[in-house]
């Protein structure tokens, strides 16, 4: 028996997911999800393999893609799609051995859930474009920094405080990044970041 | 035999949900995808009631969920959570008789579509008071419009020139809605009408 531990943050596609790879009777498999509002991650039972939804590895919960990698360590089946190139690529970077298309039919999971739990590195070749493009971010970690503050809200002002920087830096950073993405403005230099995933 | 069909754009989460469904033996369930990439909806054979995600009738499908209606009419269980007030009041107001809680349980999903195939209203109650709150969405049309053409990087000028109206009035509109739904500023106003799931 192969041990599955499934993460997700909703409740009901966790129930789903599990059904799903329950159809395969030589997988165990449990749930869980990262946040306090349903079985604890902590609680969980040991086991070989971890799939999560690449999607609770992004934003103010990154601290439990760090959780997950202390438990598991490359042991991880993340579910991600080519249209989020930046979640991809966190994913890859943070090491993990697995990469699944949401996109791919069932029978992918239960696949790659195999080929993890032997230790061998399982990418759905649909995600290996997006994961390329995820590679070629043009932006610095201070001008990612700045347009994530101001997607948050933060004026200028505030960003500069914040980072210690110069209001002048700050607008300088601003104008890079938005040239960098081919971006029209501000506003459209933050879409364009986080539909591709990268805050 | 109830009869459902289930529609999301991802395959894998698709497939995961018709196989949960499918543990209740009186359902026979067939699935769908709104976008091209999969078994397409026009195709799809007739059933009493349709299951979909929430997130699958915002922004530039929205001709989709015009489709579904079509289709299902009120016959439609709408997967949301209490974070997106917007995507469930649109769901609501859409006339869909089923609203289910992507954090419930998985047998509320199947109670739901029984309730549904009734003709009956099944709301889960932790969606109750997001519901309410999406009630007091206070921007009129024309101000949403305006943020929404801003929030996909738009600037002023073309904003007047695609809504007929002059750069002082766009301006004027943006004003009003940034203090309408308590921002900072525009970046923050469109922050907070996205994330409720308003654009």
């Amino acid at each position: 028996m192969v041990r599955i531990a499934v993460v997700h943050d909703e409740k009901l596609l966790r129930s789903a997911l599990v059904q799903l790879l329950r159809s395969d009777d030589t997988l165990d498999v449990s749930s869980h999800c990262l946040d306090a509002d349903g079985p604890e991650l902590s609680a969980a039972l040991p086991a070989d393999v971890c799939v999560v939804d690449g999607e609770c590895l992004t934003g103010p919960q990154d601290a439990g893609a760090g959780r997950l990698r202390a438990r598991y360590g490359d042991r991880l089946v993340v579910l991600a799609t080519a249209k989020r190139p930046g979640v991809l690529r966190r994913a890859f970077d943070g090491g993990a051995l697995g990469l699944v298309d949401k996109n791919a039919p069932a029978h992918r999971l239960i696949t790659a859930v195999h080929t993890v739990a032997r230790g061998e590195r399982f990418l759905d070749e649909t995600l290996t474009v997006a994961l390329l493009k995820g590679a070629e971010m043009p932006l610095t970690t201070r001008e990612l920094g700045v347009l994530t503050l101001a997607s948050q809200g933060a004026p200028i002002a505030e960003i500069a405080a914040r980072l210690h920087l110069s209001r002048g830096t700050v607008r300088n950073y601003m104008a890079t990044a938005v040239r960098k993405v081919g971006a029209r403005n501000r506003v459209d230099a933050i879409r364009i970041v986080q539909s591709a995933g990268w805050t």
